[in-house]
Formats: C-alpha cells, sequence, structure tokens
C-alpha cells in the first residue's frame, strides 16, 4: 500500500512542484489548504485546480477555514503589498508579506490532519534561497518543527522540504520535468490573474524562469514575463 | 507597563489556575479558547465565565472556531467516552480521550495570535503529573516547542506550563489560594452540568480535591463530589 502524506498546497508554484515530488516518491498524497482571509483567494481556486489536474480525488483535497487568525501582514489586507521593489530590499529584512507563524500553524494542523489519516509524511514547500526573509521557512525551523510533533503526538511525522535548497529556476525546472500544472499555479502576492508583475514573488518567479531559459506559462499585466 | 501573555483557556480547572497564575505574574492576560467541536461545548460558556469572573475585557478573550479540524478523538465524537476506569488503567496508555495534536496546534495558533498583539509570552496548563498519558502535556514537549517557534517567527515566544510538575492536589489549593473561580469551570470529558463524575477528567478532579481536603464547588450527578 503507497504511503500517504499530507502535502501543504497553497496554490502558488512552489507547494505544486512539491506535490509532484511527493508523487514522484509514490506517495498517496492529500493535500491541505488555507482559507485564512489571504488577499490571493484565488490561490485557492489554483489549489484546486492543481489538485485536480495531478490526479488527486476532490475527497482527499481538504480546505480548511482559518477564519482571521492571521494579522499584521500584508498578505491578510493590513498593509499595502510593496511594488517594485529591488532584489536587495527584498533579502534585507523580514518583509510586511510576513504571515506570524504562518508555516507554524499550518504544520500543526497539517499534522492534526495526518494522524487520524494515517499520514506520517508531511510536505512541505519551502524554499530558503530564494527566500526574502521569511523565518519559517529555514530548514533548522523544519527540523525544530519536527522534533516538536515527535514530542507532542503519538507518532510524530516526518517533515519533507524537497525544494529548501533550490533556485526558483531548479523548482520551474523541476516542475516541468515533472509535468506538474504551473499553468494553473497563481504566485501574485496581490492575488490578481493576470498577475501583477511587480511584487515580490511575481519578480521572483520571472526572474527564476528566466535565469532557467523557460517562459513562465502564466499571464501577467501588461505582458510581463514575454 | 505590564507585559502581555496569551493564556490558553478551556474551561477546565487547570487553564483558569493557569489565567490566575499569569495575573499573579502581573502579567496583562490575553486568554485563548477554541471551539472545535468539542463535546463538552460547555466547556467555552466555562471559559468565558471563568475569563470574565477574573476581569479578562470581553475584547481580549479571543474564541476561535476550528471547525472539524481535530477527529479520531473521543473528545470529538468518534469514540465513547470511557467511564469509571481505574487510576492504572488511565495510566496505561495513551487514551482515546486524546485529541492528536491538539496542544501543538493551540500552541501554534496561540503564537500567531500572540506576534501581533505584541505579547511574548505564552500560558499553558498542562500536567505531567496527573496526565493520562498525553504526549503534548510533557515538559519536553513544551521545550520542543518553543524551539520551533522561536526559530520559526520573528522573535519567538516564552512558554509558561507552571502546572507542569504539579499534582491535582496542588492546583486546587493554589487555584483557591489566588482566587480562581473553580466554581465556574467544568473538566467533564462528557460536558454535563452537574459533571458526570465518572470520566477520568472527573475522576482525576474528584481525587485531587479529597487529597487536598477541600470540597469541589461544582455539582456532581448523583451527588459524587460530596
Amino acid at each position: 500500500m503507497a504511503k500517504r502524506a499530507v502535502v501543504l498546497l497553497s496554490g502558488g508554484m512552489d507547494s505544486a512542484v512539491c506535490l509532484a515530488v511527493a508523487q514522484r516518491e509514490g506517495m498517496e498524497t492529500w493535500p491541505l489548504s488555507f482559507d485564512y482571509g489571504q488577499r490571493h483567494l484565488l490561490e485557492l481556486e489554483s489549489a484546486r485546480a492543481v489538485a485536480a489536474a495531478m490526479g488527486v480525488p476532490p475527497s482527499r483535497h481538504r480546505i480548511l477555514d482559518l477564519g482571521r487568525v492571521f494579522s499584521g501582514s500584508a498578505l491578510t489586507g493590513d498593509a499595502p503589498v510593496p511594488l517594485d521593489r529591488a532584489a536587495e530590499e527584498m533579502a534585507r529584512d523580514i518583509p510586511i508579506t510576513y504571515v506570524p507563524a504562518r508555516n507554524l500553524v499550518f504544520l500543526a494542523l497539517a499534522t492534526a490532519v495526518a494522524e487520524p489519516a494515517g499520514a506520517g509524511d508531511l510536505f512541505i514547500g519551502v524554499n530558503a534561497l530564494d527566500y526574502s526573509g521569511y523565518p519559517d521557512c529555514r530548514p533548522a525551523f523544519i527540523t525544530a518543527f519536527e522534533q516538536a510533533a515527535r514530542l507532542g503526538t503519538k507518532a510524530g511525522v516526518r517533515v519533507h522540504a524537497p525544494l529548501a535548497h533550490m533556485t526558483k529556476a531548479d523548482i520551474a525546472r523541476l516542475g516541468a520535468s515533472l509535468g506538474a500544472p504551473l499553468h494553473l499555479t497563481l504566485s501574485c502576492y496581490l492575488g490578481q490573474r493576470p498577475a501583477c508583475g511587480r511584487c515580490d514573488a511575481c519578480q521572483l518567479r520571472l526572474k527564476g524562469f528566466a535565469e532557467a531559459g523557460m517562459a513562465d506559462p502564466i499571464a501577467y499585466a501588461g505582458g510581463a514575463g514575454r
């Protein structure tokens, strides 16, 4: 019997590629998405479309409503999303798009869902290289979480972060090679389709595709990405 | 200015005493409760009454709705609550009233709420002595969680578990000495008022009051506790 894995699926590119990696490793994947009042609610539509395109039965894709638990971030509408920032500026500090304790909460809830579902593995598409200063994308955090979950549950979980050390260019290439439906993903922090092309997420994504020598299959406002 | 602390408040005796401890330490307390489809929804009424009795303004007491995220436990209605178990039986194994990853989820959400509220301290009323086999009540889990939160957020949180090494008798005595409104608390796993007196939680509570030489101020079915 295939091992079951809960895969955090946001609707963005990284988590779609992460889902493809989990499937390549032979896992029966149980995607988990969150509605937390994010600006980019279109993300959840993308998440549904990605899961369906990758053959996940709808009954296995769970979307948890977290209401307004998160606050204090540009992604939850508590501040404007910064646009047109230079790469050095993105790298400098924890950005206003940081959502306090988001991955801590997501992994904790994934652990809660995993145990009764018989899943011993979690996949999360965090990325420490192109990461713009989010503390909860660091491998050290993932390791510490795994330890807390091991001590705080019956059986613990293995947390896989297969993209942790990849560049966005690597991720785009890997996604294409695994047949991940990159055209269905949405990364834009403004939650726009066509994507804005100007927020940190759009810029990092466009730079990644450019470095990979690939065309980004999604549409951008004003034709960025062509 | 008083330091702010998020206090996990279930409506049971331990968390009420924990709130009293946080207040004694001079904290401005921000109680946090969860609606997760627990059998004992009356607990949330108790939590509200306890917070109000301890002078917490209603605007500072948050109740998060987690829908049906937890499953696989007697406390969420997925199995019957065991009654009339002997003490040795309670101590033997992880009981069916264990809710997978519950304290991991509660602490993660408390961390998410704490950061934008400017609270650097969390209080949780876990108890490792009279604990009936719950892995997420162990001090080692609390320490590991603190480490994960430190690495996964901007500033981290200090997690206080002041009851960790106390017996239920100690907790009852401490609560009485601090003026915690024990008469408003509800511990019964069946969520009954009067309390059933037969589930593990009622039995541990009654035993604690008896050992402390105190009368439990809540009512029990059939007059247990008198």
